[in-house]
């Protein structure tokens, strides 16, 4: 695996850090929602955002990874650096 | 909305979190990940994790929503109060 | 299972008969565009097109299942009934 | 674009042909199904199905489009090539 600490530009790193602290905050959220008996309905529709904002986080996570990790593992023009880099893509892909 | 406190099991109730603990764990967890560079796909392996905990909540969630007040609403025999809690299912599916 | 026959209003069966025909047009497109080589990135933004396509014919269909064949059930008074159509919900979601 | 017909393996191509023609068997079943009248629990089974055979059939694209298009992109050195083949299936993901 390349030495990856490189490869994360600081403003990338800030929004990461700041959307998953908020993603902690809606998780607590969730759990008092529970702790109070909410209406499921409207503790589904929390969930539903949680997963929104998950994947928000992990298009920002893709984006930094295909155009730093990937880019270099292709330019490395090793096949098997390729190969690694795509099967790890497509093993997340619709997951 | 029907009087919601009395529709939750207790066990369902300690069941839902435990596990949305489990998902602030996790999310600090990512959390850590991001601050220290970790991989990329290691930490999108990690999102698709709490994706999936998540998902396994909202069927628990879903499951005690049906048996309760779902239940309940159909058998109000209320067209109106079908509709409602209908729609709401619908709305949320596939989300 | 319930006599199912009587459950599909004739509009509902319309738009899902007519939704389903696009989709299969929608799949034949898909194989020419494999046929003719097209840019691989345009062949995935058409089947996210039919996913979603398959989502909204899904939705349709559980708002009829839920709206029949599910207050049915729960008004039969049956906790096995009620059981049976629960489960098949939760399982499906999140597919 | 790069020229994209040279960067499809004839058994790529072939495999994508066939699990589309399967595809399309299954939504013809679909509509057989809804014709039929059949209980919409099952009709809703199908389709999570079809659905699943839809990702299969993206990821054996999306590995195709990695290995070929988005290699070619990133070794061609051109900053604008790799931000659009990077924006594309940032675009895609959770799709």
């Amino acid at each position: 695996m390349p030495d990856h600490a490189t490869h994360v530009p600081a403003d990338t790193k800030d929004a990461l850090a700041k959307r998953l602290r908020r993603i902690e905050g809606q998780v607590r959220g969730l759990q008092k929602m529970v702790d109070e008996e909410r209406y499921c309905a409207d503790i589904l529709i929390q969930i539903a955002s949680v997963q929104e904002a998950l994947r928000s986080v992990g298009k920002l996570l893709l984006q930094n990874h295909l155009t730093h990790c990937v880019t270099g593992a292709m330019r490395s023009g090793e096949p098997a650096e390729t190969k690694r880099v795509v099967d790890e893509i497509v093993e997340l892909w619709g997951k």
